[in-house]
């Protein structure tokens, strides 16, 4: 089979790990790298390469070899740019956030859906073999309910020109919630709070609990200003606890048979001496080691071939971004609960 | 000098450890362990002591040789006993939370007061060096202005039958957090959120947001469901953040000169290019190893000895109240910001 | 039953744990505490005993009320301890080392034998949860055969004024590796080196590998001028390998299906390419929390009580002395391999 | 200035990183890579590349454009290999260790030497930010004295066809010792241990005893069985200790101010009372992160452009084959101590 022709857009902090990963997907044929800047493309790309910078998405839009773009440009670039991407017949793999807004984001996905063209969400967490494997041991019934989801990203992180902590950071928390929990189980209410400590005119930290169909919460930490890097996500079930420690290689996902049990009881009682303690063993499975990016290239190349919407497609950019837009509002009237509206699963 | 004559009221979880911790103060003599369970206070005081059991608290307080009471009893208990003790001019040492309603906290502060005898409060972690190093290097200035905390307190705990979460473990961070603010910064508002996922009657874990008079916000995150204990706060500062482990004594405590600086410049282009970042050292204060609560033993002695308020007197007792309090409130109206009144330092 | 009457002799280091834990044993009556200063052992004791501190050790063999003892004092005076001990018909519970040479150990256990009286080593690592399980987990099978044992015992030690870290620290992994390597596998043989690079007038650091009857290596590393603290030991079983450090409390033990298999085949090609590696879970066995020197004093009492060897009886004490005896004289002479006679399991 | 044409050989395991990294080094071109099998090299080199893959070595020493070569082979053809790369008159790079022997290596030394070509070792952790901080702390004297060593590097290593543990992780370690040593502080006799408890046909574990000239002992452990990966050095002096845990990013060097120290005083009472400890506080010094490799390439550059002798020549090369051939000699009596000759810094 033909691989896909695929150019990159945008040669800054992304783009040279999808020009890696394009490279070394089978199914893909990486035709250009395109920057407003072409030395910093052609400084990407190296001296000894057949891939060809350009400064002119025109010329890639143009190019009938050129199938398919991926775009990792700054977000509010974003629209723009897919839309003259889908508009071209090309297939589109994009960085998070999908768009500033939730307005933008939904004519993109119904222009990709007009066109029949894939537009896929570069959520590289969904395609770690530890996220894959959570969402197993919850899917399997082995987590049992959902009980509450904790969730720390922090670190010492680049302050950002065009988004702030909540942009930049918490994409990754919630398209992961969108992707391991349970069936019917959503997000449909959320509060925020956040804060700009040292002035730099964005919110550097923020916090969010989403309140979920189920009755539980889930709670997101978002830092940029940390010195010591945090990514702790803690699931708490019923029959198991599973927390997942990415940066602890090897220990990244254990699965805890330890909890507090409430026995089923009369009604009068059920308060009194019926909670007991569950002292198990802990598991750490083990995880095959392979680079997430791999997996969003392979899928990308999968969804065209097979002309069927990817693992990540553009309706699960529109839930995070439905989510990020209603942080926003409660982060702007003092932490209030704001409801979701229709961008659930 | 005479030691002063002491007595234990509580065998439950905590007065074993008042009791050891009397026992090795020279300055206190230790006469009765009360509780209303004679045969379980006998137990805590095992087969070779000198110091008598009793179930009656009258027989305590009657009792000439006893000059203070350490209470250790369900903070529903704590306003009787209290109040009781300092009518019959006994000193008191009293567990967290002072008293389930600010209200009623207040009523014994004033009578302390009134009396002339001293009230303190076990907050336990003030004494721990590891609080005390901290507070020192907020003061001192090192660590420059306060511009976020975030405090994780989680793990395996017992659900209580008379405290929710909140009131359990919360008024240790609220404490701690009182204890070490510099002079001038103090909580102004609170939004709680809580939920009670395993159906136990009560909230079980717990998230805080406050809004300090600087401008900077804390987080606490407290929570009974977590198989894994963490304990880690986290002071960010303008020159220097402090983490704080406490589940990692090689480590207790870690200052970063780490972090992002914002330079002064122009209004207009002050969001431009003008963050920058420190990578500095990290610094490892070495620590004495000493129980807390013998410093909280010896601050009792050294504040009924000198007839002066101790360090964590009544009053940074009503502080914690009126915070939970509010944070209680927040919980009830969905996680509306609830401003504080009057109980700031 | 009436307890058994029990005083501990040495209110030094070790002797106040004693204490405690023979205080917290119902089996036993707790009647002197003895040490050559008796101020020492008053303080130790507290204002609020009913036990006695004494400076006599005839006393305390003179007194029918005490039918046992527990010696905690430096290991050059044992051997005279012991033997009064024994031939006042006290059973002896004794600090490790036995003695300080073999020959005089052996005279103690066949002292002890001929009086019909328990002897027993305060091995205390062997009556853990933790070694107890690895014992379990070897005996059982599940480990298969034990390829290797690396043991690691480092820290800012004491050093100490009569013996060296051989004879303070190796002890230990000594008598833990007696206790859990499986029947039929011993120690035939030992080498090691050892330093004073401080110039403490005795070593501070040292190495010993032991050959097993298996065919196996173990090693032992002991250090007293570690800054951090150390305590790990590896067993590398055929089937699991069992990592136990010590200094995690959250993660005590955990046995790895992780490994190297080498298939069965021809001989020729059984080097070629018949290696494989298995990747599999870690578990993490949930192990309760209780103190070593409880279980150490039941045991003691037990034996007594029954009339039989404790789990680490004299000869247990004898078998690590003669280690310990093969690898100072390996030390002397530039580390050479020193096969050992009798005292084998 | 025109880049030095490099040739890379070998397209195994570490070929590939030899490939990048020369590639991201601006004062080479790489021209080849070549293997035995040149699909592989293909494979390697990708299909977007403007290097030549071959299986020619000859056709690669033909060749006038390449000045210099990278040898990523088994070992045992390393002698060939680069003696006759030096034979055409090209510089060299060679992975450890240079060669089986300690005779070979000496031979290729001798001849890089008539040629007037620089031959250079891969000791890629002389050039880690990591090793170059730890041989400023020794050298400049902070540290003081180094006391002892102690190096373990295991983990669940591919048992490999050509060489066993001892030669193919010890030279890691010897290379760092000899790098970090202080001038005139050289390794004067080794002993050894080593144990195939597999049935691999070669050792999979191995200890090495060091005797300095200054009197301390380095101790390595090398281990292909164990399922965690343990890579910590700890480096004890007089006045600092010094522990670099290498699986450990956020915290791969610190440094302690703790330890034990002997005050001087008059002879007789020199073991007495004089021994006392210091608890210091530990520094984690900020490092850069950058791959080793780049550094090796560069250096190798500089020193042919250069005309001198690269960081690590061949001469280091020998001092770790004089090192490993000495402890390959004690493995095989039993672990007794051999004296080292002549190649010693």
């Amino acid at each position: 089979m033909t691989p896909i022709g695929l150019a990159v857009i945008g040669a800054g902090y992304w783009g040279p790990n999808l020009v890696r990963n394009a490279m070394a997907t089978p199914e893909l044929r990486l035709e250009w790298l395109c920057d407003l800047d072409e030395a910093r493309a052609r400084a990407v790309l190296g001296r000894y390469t057949t891939v060809r910078p350009t400064a002119s998405y025109e010329r890639v839009l143009e190019d009938p070899a050129v199938a398919a773009v991926a775009v990792a440009t700054p977000a509010r670039t974003h629209f723009e740019l897919v839309r003259a991407a889908l508009d071209a017949g090309k297939h589109v793999l994009v960085e998070k956030p999908l768009t500033p807004t939730l307005a933008e984001g939904a004519k993109l996905v119904a222009l990709a859906e007009e066109r029949g063209r894939v537009l896929m969400l570069d959520h590289t967490f969904c395609y770690t073999p530890v996220v894959e494997r959570i969402r197993e041991l919850i899917r399997s019934g082995e987590v049992g309910d959902v009980q509450f989801v904790d969730s720390v990203r922090i670190n010492l992180g680049l302050v950002q020109q065009d988004v702030d902590v909540l942009w930049d950071l918490a994409p990754h928390d919630l398209s992961i919630l969108d992707y391991v929990l349970p069936p019917g189980v959503v997000p449909v209410a959320v509060a925020a709070h956040a804060s700009d400590p040292i002035g730099a005119g964005r919110p550097c930290l923020a916090y969010l609990t989403l309140w979920l169909s189920s009755g539980a919460i889930a709670h997101v930490h978002v830092n940029w200003l940390s010195p010591t890097k945090i990514r702790t996500t803690v699931i708490g079930g019923s029959r198991r606890t599973i927390v997942w420690d990415d940066v602890n290689p090897a220990q990244r996902l254990a699965v805890y048979d330890r909890g507090v049990d409430l026995s089923a009881a009369g009604e009068d009682e059920r308060h009194a001496a019926l909670i007991s303690y569950r002292t198990g063993d802990v598991v750490v499975p083990a995880l095959p080691e392979r680079e997430a990016l791999r997996g969003v290239m392979g899928e990308f190349a999968a969804a065209i071939r097979e002309g069927r919407a990817p693992r990540t497609d553009g309706r699960s950019g529109l839930r995070v971004l439905a989510l990020l837009e209603a942080a926003q509002e409660s982060i702007r009237s003092d932490g209030r609960r704001i409801d979701l509206g229709g961008y659930t699963r």
